[in-house]
């Protein structure tokens, strides 16, 4: 079966309460599809936080000592940099234009997640969007919404675009699943020739947030939906802590 | 546009000397596809390296002192340190059951990319396969008989599956690519807003590759060539070192 990978057309500006599998589902039938059992709809993380009014006014933050002397470091904005230390446990590296944390939600990401781009600004404020306050609770209740309304078995996933340690540009990583596996372990199969695969963990979700985020693009918020059918793993349960490294694991901090 | 990869079925084991873009046309034709302008093909780096005839018999390899040192350390096999010691430029980290190094070819990888399974052992001697000379070269080589047999302008993706510093599970990457852009640079776009993408350099050749990965499977060498359709960026020449992130640029080794 082909993997196919649909972006949903015309889908409007999103702002805060929309309803985002509502949108979904119109977008669906706009492209002339369904949702059936097995299909995901893999859903950029902007809509997500903004539905969630995770909108910050940078006026209202007050920066403290320790974000002062990290945005002289970072060449960053203070308020900037007081958002990026609440949202993470510990700070990894600091460089001009980039705080690496270990965001609060587990993962290494970098000024955690937190961007300028594709926020509204009314009135000249500034404003910066966080990552959703539990991407796993949203992407289920995205998900049984669609649900729902199709009486089929679905998965979602909530992507965002990551960097690497050791390759430039991003690529698209999960940061919150709904009935979607996050790793696939093939470690028990045999391959042809009867031997063992030795360490085939496949990070399944991560692996589909980067296809899904190639046809999203980055500058489309007009794109936020993908539509994927051709999923080749089954559909079950499992959180975005399924992906994160250990940190008794972790040999690169 | 939807962005369609569709596995090739029905496709034979690989030996040293095979016509891989051969097979991948009889492989297509059997699918009722056909190779058309702005498609792309992604390969297994498996079946280029047998192509390549990059088996090597342990029992051929005499283990350099370093190499027994580390094979302490790694609990590998000497003979197989030593070959990993050959494929890289420098060790990153060693535990047990992993060596990090930076590959010759330049990005960082577990092992060298080197391992047991697949990989056909007559008489019961233990073989390994090296990733290929150069697999730039062996894409562009592909490329250029794919295009000739089909008049049409074409990408070639050759993929293997890499780890990440923090994250569990594989993820394929792209190791040798024709005509597929390695990265696609955002960054003078404007979003919805006005506000210009900070920083939006997609590793578009990732992606698929990941994407492809997905599909491909593990344990399948019978799916080793995946057809693409729909990839969302027009096709240029570029290099895999395009994706390597440079070693001044590089927070954490």
């Amino acid at each position: 079966m082909p993997f196919v990978l649909t972006p949903l057309p015309g889908i409007p500006s999103i702002r805060a309460g929309d309803d985002l599998a509502g949108l979904a589902l119109a977008g669906t039938a706009r492209s002339g599809l369904r949702l059936e059992d097995g299909d995901i709809l893999v859903i950029a993380q902007k809509v997500v936080s903004k539905v969630e009014g995770r909108i910050v006014d940078l006026a209202s933050v007050h920066p403290s000592p320790e974000a002062k002397r990290l945005a002289v470091e970072s060449l960053k904005d203070p308020r900037l940099v007081e958002l990026i230390l609440r949202e993470s446990r510990v700070v990894l590296r600091v460089r001009p234009g980039v705080i690496v944390v270990e965001h609060r939600l587990g993962f290494v990401c970098a000024n955690a997640g937190i961007d300028r781009s594709n926020i509204e600004t009314p009135g000249g404020s500034e404003s910066v969007l966080l990552l959703p306050e539990d991407p796993d609770a949203s992407a289920e209740k995205i998900r049984q919404a669609l649900q729902s309304a199709t009486g089929a078995n679905l998965g979602v996933l909530i992507i965002d675009s990551h960097g690497r340690a050791w390759r430039l540009g991003t690529v698209g990583a999960a940061i919150g699943l709904a009935g979607i596996p996050a790793l696939v372990d093939l470690r028990g199969e045999m391959d042809l020739y009867g031997y063992r695969l030795e360490s085939t963990v496949v990070a399944a979700a991560d692996e589909l947030a980067s296809a899904a985020s190639l046809v999203m693009g980055q500058a489309a918020e007009g794109l936020p939906f993908i539509h994927v059918r051709g999923f080749p793993y089954p559909l079950r349960d499992s959180k975005l802590q399924e992906l994160i490294r250990p940190r008794e694991l972790d040999l690169f901090r």
